[in-house]
């Protein structure tokens, strides 16, 4: 297949999952990657990326067709539109610049021919672009990969990269072109035949779900310092904390008319991780790095949604603000926030 | 004044708090005083202590009439009852042993002549001694000191010593030897004129005070990693933490029959650290240390209370179980919980 008929995709974020989707799009034959690094863009950009992937074995020195150290202006370069924009950064919008600002030089407000693409966790994440883009079709990436990088350029693939695909709503587009561009995604996508994406009819149904295990284990695991598998063995780790939280969540979705299916829900997503993994969620990586957390989306949003139609959130409600004053200090150690000086007793 | 007439103190624990109370006793001249230390016996026993006091000045290389590394077993080395126990130690009731057992080589089941006196935070630490020493005194010291070790024998006291004294409910001795036993207490430890210790009716009240900022506070900031300057600069900090815990805890005690007079004890607990001072409460210094942290009668124990009659406490309960889940992962730092072998991804 020559490349005219390749779609462009300008992928945003080529951390564990972007670098792995960069790399099924390019071996699936049917898209061309631009990849937008930040931190990591010398070491991808000089040797390429170094990945140990369940899915796709290992791959040396892999290089998408492009990667840029910053997101291109398409108008003043005078670039065709890209097919897809896809989204795989941190989406922490508590932190300037919004993901929305991030992505405008190669999406124009008018624009209708890009698709964007949020492989990105939480709750209202398409919200902001209906507001600054109001004519662009949004999908809904959920994705259950496990996947990381390590260091700079080095990306670890334990976990089969799973994907749901859908439309976010959105009352200027047809409900004809939202199936036809996320059935084309999940073409695309599922072209190397190595990934599980599927085309989801419901994507509120997909983001709560999530919510389950990432508004609650997540934080939990941030706040406490304990993986996945420690904060099942530890006293009320459980019982006390991820239990109480996770019925909030079902009972907050329950209440929007997503109905994940009660207990059963939450023990499938206390059991998910093999006790033994002790895996670190992303959240408790990002606190011991030192880096902002999504608690936003991911806590934040669930919580005022369920607060909005009265359910009752008391264990989320307290992670959210002790999750808050944990950025906080995050803030104020990179000098984004200014603090009186300190003074000695008795002065 | 001869030695003959001195009371026998034995206090355990010389940390930050107990250093100065030995060192107050001494000085006032009606007490002789033997410490019992632990991790900082080495360098006390060899050089005595290096304090530096708002109260006392600078005092070098002081020791107490005895230093021991050990509770003496008054039994076996038939040694005359003490007749004062003052215990200043952590009381951490969740990690063996439990200061009845460590205390009990000095003070006989059967005692009735020793008076204990517990200079420790939190609600309900007497019971216990209630069920092991039914005929022995046990008197409350709520102590507001600021005072700490930073290095071994090394102790820094930058705010006042002022300590109130009663006696704690036992319906085995007669309400005319508490108020007889606490005054005499006072006066020898008042003796030396340079503290502010008081004989209080209402040991209740002094409790349920000190847990508006020990039960909220504390652990606000011991899991957050923020000081009680940051936590009230940090976003929803105050809103969002400190005054739902704290007024969770003044709505149980108003149940319990104690009034503590509502919000404006909330107002002055949030403000009675200087914000500019950046304080770290003795929980966060603990979690930063790795040590194990009073929460079980700072939290737990109100947190009972107040839901035994039927006080809401969400924000408390959640302090309480992650608190509870913190204290779990310093257990298994020190070896004192086995956990199952970690398993790489696959196997």
């Amino acid at each position: 297949m020559s490349d005219i008929k390749k779609k462009s995709v300008l992928l945003i974020g080529g951390g564990g999952v972007g670098a792995i989707a960069a790399l099924n799009l390019e071996l699936g034959g049917l898209a061309t990657v631009t990849v937008v690094l930040r931190s990591n863009f010398n070491a991808v950009n000089d040797k390429g990326y170094q990945i140990d992937s369940c899915d796709h074995g290992v791959v040396k020195n892999w290089k998408p067709s492009h990667v840029l150290n910053s997101v291109p202006n398409i108008t003043t370069e005078r670039l065709p539109p890209y097919d897809y924009i896809i989204l795989t950064t941190k989406n922490c919008p508590d932190v300037p610049p919004s993901v929305a600002s991030l992505v405008g030089p190669a999406l124009p407000a008018s624009n209708t021919h890009t698709v964007l693409v949020l492989i990105q966790n939480g709750l209202n994440i398409e919200k902001p672009f209906l507001a600054s883009h109001p004519n662009t079709l949004v999908l809904s990436g959920v994705s259950l990969i496990g996947s990381a990088e390590p260091e700079h350029g080095v990306v670890v693939q334990e976990d089969k990269d799973r994907l749901l695909i859908g439309a976010f709503e959105n009352p200027n587009i047809s409900d004809e072109v939202k199936k036809t561009k996320a059935e084309e995604f999940v073409h695309i996508y599922g072209a190397g035949g190595k990934t599980d994406v599927k085309h989801s009819q419901n994507v509120e149904y997909d983001r709560w779900r999530k919510l389950v295990y990432n508004a609650c284990l997540n934080p939990i695991c941030a706040i406490t310092g304990l993986d996945t598998g420690r904060i099942r063995l530890a006293d009320g780790g459980v019982e006390g904390l991820v239990r109480p939280a996770m019925r909030e969540i079902v009972e907050a979705a329950k209440k929007k008319g997503v109905d994940l299916g009660g207990d059963e829900v939450v023990d499938w997503m206390i059991e998910v991780d093999a006790l033994e993994l002790y895996l670190q969620p992303s959240m408790l990586m990002d606190v011991n790095k030192g880096n902002f957390i999504e608690f936003e989306n991911l806590l934040g949003e669930p919580l005022r949604e369920g607060q909005a139609i009265g359910v009752p959130m008391p264990t989320v409600q307290v992670l959210y603000q002790l999750a808050k004053a944990i950025q906080w200090r995050t803030k104020e150690k990179r000098g984004l926030v200014d603090i009186p000086k300190k003074k000695k007793a008795g002065e």
